[in-house]
């Protein structure tokens, strides 16, 4: 049984969890009427189950390569992606006055999700040009959404973000790439950008870079950062694609995962750009980009984890090792399924890609419910949502893929498998679009700037799902409720640091202990919407016994304070 | 800077942590003087790090690969095999009558752990010889120690071990491999066996296969087993290789990494064997060989993890990304090792291999007691840390090289750098010589048939160690004090479970968090060994304030039961 994209888990956590419902009763997404989520989820389903993954594995082993300055993809990646534009899928959540379908980002969720269970490295190249739209649509002149907009939207253009140079990764503000205003009002833009994944293709159109750069005497730091649109080939009025622009991709870097995904070395050399916003206020445009590819970036792992539970539970179900405790009994498979330690390791990753995906779509859910309402409370969570969303969503990508290997055994490490490779794709995710340690410093420092509102109105909801459940499920209810006040003493301690140092010293294990907090929430709330008994209920259980005990440490390790870590000297550290 | 063996670390460990001045003293370990030990240190560190570690990336980039039938090493390998071999170091331990230096297990410990960390792939090689040395030194007849140890134990001839078999992996009693005797007094041999580590290799000499195969009419499953040799070339009673036998490498499998170490399919036809030990017996050939692996495997874990952890701390002293916390301030270097979440990573990553090395040594200790007094209760305790050095210290070395992936950033995902290869590379640790599922189900089943006794033994001296830290670290002591209660009562429990499915199903969160507890004992051994103030004690105070209180999840885990696993039917678990 080869990869199935989870179709109706969508519909029920949409309905059931997450409270999509509330974004399909405003205004702004009246046309995501159940009969149209119906029909997204079900075709780009078939897209992901059908076109993307058979080429999963391609992209692994013929991966793309760099001939005569120019990318050619793995094999069958152009005609898998001429699918993708066919389907409209780029434009999902894309406005509709420059062709998109303008539905909800949370539908989008699956979209990514889907994508990247089927095949990561090809599904990585729309979530850039997603980034794009968005960046553009908040930022670029009329003339530039008309002429990129309604091209990047159909897919016949791909977008790409230009940030990382060799000296300046996490710290984009150390970028050294030059922006020099032309008399015509365009500007020449030179210099190094590395990591520019999908820089170049072979699948035709233009391909679209949104660099950043610093003009010339801009204040140092991020404050001196412009953004320029500078694509491959200059597009007349019509976008006719003219000459080639002065832009170049140097090499392609070789990576532990993720082989179908071009990673280039760009080389812009007096390149021609035009500026997105206004000079020296690109980093509000780059942020607009990154928040949405954030939430991405965790649909990812998500997609990932799907993809290896459902590799490890084909596995499970055909590999017999042994006696099993089931031998002679109802429901015994005489699989090593029927094993504990086996059966374990299954609920765990099955679990815990349903706490991190709930996590994700409540997030995706914030984004639309703020769009469409223009509520700050909505808006609130969204930005504090995001970063858990790609942390949570990428560690368990990461989790998962590694359990998915444990499962296989020693078959695990043999590559013709393809449990492997899910371990190895995933990797990157908790990296790029900002570290899952850059991710948790945002979390509890601008994310809490608001004196902790946003985590305690989540923390409130929490506690009301553990009241709530304490009728039909008391004992879960009373974790759920012990857990929540945990939650609630950490988040104070984060809060009452001014020192932003100690709340970074922990900033990761409360992100992650959070994260497991919530996931126990939506659980809960999937079995009361089953009436408190039934599978949802099972897995419920399983989770709040085994799996959220876990916030312990992780919230004792995020209120230990900086003190410790700088007791230790660099030298005794490093010794 | 390259990798370093940590030598003086052993030297700490081995004199204030573990206990090994009881080895010392022992009549049989007379020849263990501190010098000697000085000098063994030093001497394989000098290897690992001068002739091991500039092999690591060339067995990665340039894999084994077979051609025409025959195994052709990465560059350089033969050359680091022969400095192996002239260093005496496959002796070690191995009994001096026979060649070897008969020396403590325990400082074996050391010499897998600086090649492991210098150069996994190679360092497999000399560890399943010195697995097929215990082997023969039990069970083999006495032509047979006499032909095959004296050549094993220089190098001369290296060894294998061939269990495994498509069918027949964690449940090795279902192998189907036949062995008939013949008339002078040998077996013919024939089946087919998978994942043979260095099943062949163009370093010269002999291969010697230990083979498990069953006889004609034998019991059916593990009963019937029993333990073969059988040689590349048959040599004459002088050791002459003479013709080659009937076995043939078949194929290499493509693996995540590893790839200097050829991992072999392995066809005999009719090849010729002996048998080692008695017929229907040779599980417990295996055990021998495989218990001295397991131990080894933990080693290998634990090197990676200090590769990973040296590797990522050149790389941090080396990166500046933005303003530090440290601008300015006494023992500030500019870097991102002095920003929180880097410090906190790498403190995690020094953290944790301690412990995971105390443990193991802890565990070689336990063996060369046994050995040395044959004393029963020695004996358990080697029994009984086996499967923890094992699961322990390969989970990890898998954390650590994340970890150090992490701490790389983007570069951590590029080849070229080397953090992700140590990630690859470890990752099949946690699968060969028994899974760690296993290891854990061996802990709570077989290691704790004796009612728990082995288990509380260790208990009580934790409870000692915390006694005697509350004078001087008071707080510290009083943390592991309520952690080995813990501990205690899920010990108690897991006891208490007769059904032993009842154990299996929290038997890996077992391990983890009887390990996270060990941990901690041993830290605050290291800082009483410096009088509760200095390094040491920092590192301690850190991994009882953020790693130990982990362990009320995984113990809370692990006391759950089965119940909850097998109300999700099969059904629920994979739909």
């Amino acid at each position: 049984m080869p990869y199935r994209s989870p179709v109706s888990e969508y519909k029920f956590v949409l309905d059931h969890v997450v409270g999509f419902g509330d974004v399909a009763a405003t205004e702004t997404y009246a046309e995501a009427t159940p009969d149209t989520v119906d029909a997204i989820l079900s075709e780009v389903g078939k897209l992901a189950d059908e076109v993307f993954a058979p080429l999963n594995r391609s992209g692994d082993i013929d991966p793309a390569r760099l001939e005569n300055g120019v990318v050619r993809t793995s094999k069958g990646f152009a005609d898998g992606y001429a699918a993708l534009v066919e389907g409209g899928w780029l434009g999902l959540a894309a406005p509709a006055e420059h062709g998109g379908m303008g539905l909800p980002q949370t539908l989008n969720c699956a979209v990514n999700d889907f994508l990247s269970a089927s095949c990561l490295s090809l599904g990585l190249n729309p979530l850039l040009t997603q980034g794009q739209i968005e960046a553009l649509q908040h930022h670029a002149p009329d003339w530039m959404k008309e002429l990129y907009l309604p091209r990047l939207i159909s897919g016949e253009w791909t977008g790409t973000m230009n940030l990382t140079e060799p000296q300046a990764g996490s710290d984009v503000g150390a970028l050294t790439t030059r922006a020099v205003a032309q008399d015509d009002g365009t500007y020449a833009v030179t210099g190094q950008k590395i990591y520019i994944s999908w820089g170049d293709h072979d699948f035709g159109g233009n391909v679209c870079h949104l660099v950043l750069a610093r003009l010339p005497e801009a204040p140092a730091g991020t404050r001196g950062i412009s953004l320029f649109m500078v694509p491959k080939y200059i597009p007349d009025a019509d976008g006719n694609l003219g000459d080639p622009n002065s832009l170049r991709v140097v090499s392609l870097e070789h990576k532990m995962g993720l082989h179908g995904s071009p990673t280039c070395v760009m080389q812009f050399d007096g390149a021609t750009g035009w500026l997105v916003g206004e000079e020296n206020k690109g980093m509000a445009a780059m942020f607009t980009m990154m928040n949405n590819a954030r939430l991405g970036v965790g649909m990812q792992g998500i997609g990932i984890a799907e993809g290896a539970l459902q590799h490890a539970i084909v596995y499970a179900l055909e590999r017999k090792q042994g006696r099993t405790p089931l031998e002679g009994a109802e429901g015994g498979t005489g699989t090593i399924l029927d094993h504990a330690d086996v059966r374990r390791m299954i609920a765990t990753m099955r679990a815990d890609t349903f706490a991190a995906r709930s996590i994700a779509l409540a997030c995706g859910v914030a984004i639309d419910m703020a769009a469409a309402t223009g509520d700050a409370a909505w808006k609130a969570r969204a930005a504090f949502l995001t970063p858990i969303a790609k942390g949570f969503g990428t560690d368990t990508g990461m989790r998962v893929s590694e359990m998915g290997v444990q499962v296989h055994g020693g078959m695990g490490y043999v590559e013709e498998t393809g449990a492997a490779q899910y371990s190895r794709d995933v990797r990157v995710t908790a990296i790029y679009e900002g570290t899952n340690g850059i991710q948790a410093m945002d979390m509890v420092a601008r994310k809490m700037m608001d004196g902790g509102d946003a985590a305690n109105a989540l923390i409130d909801e929490i506690s009301a799902t553990a009241e709530k459940a304490r009728a039909d499920l008391p004992e879960l209810g009373e974790s759920l409720w012990e857990a929540a006040e945990t939650l609630r003493e950490a988040t104070e301690w984060m809060v009452s640091r001014g020192e932003l140092n100690e709340r970074f010293a922990g900033a990761v294990p409360y992100l992650t202990g959070f994260a497991r907090v919530l996931g126990a929430h939506f659980h809960l709330r999937a079995a009361l919407a089953e009436g408190g008994d039934g599978p949802r209920t099972r897995l419920a259980r399983f989770y709040v016994n085994r799996l959220l005990p876990e916030h312990v440490g992780h919230l004792a390790h995020a209120t230990c304070g900086a003190g410790d870590l700088y007791a230790l000297t660099t030298e005794e550290l490093t010794a």
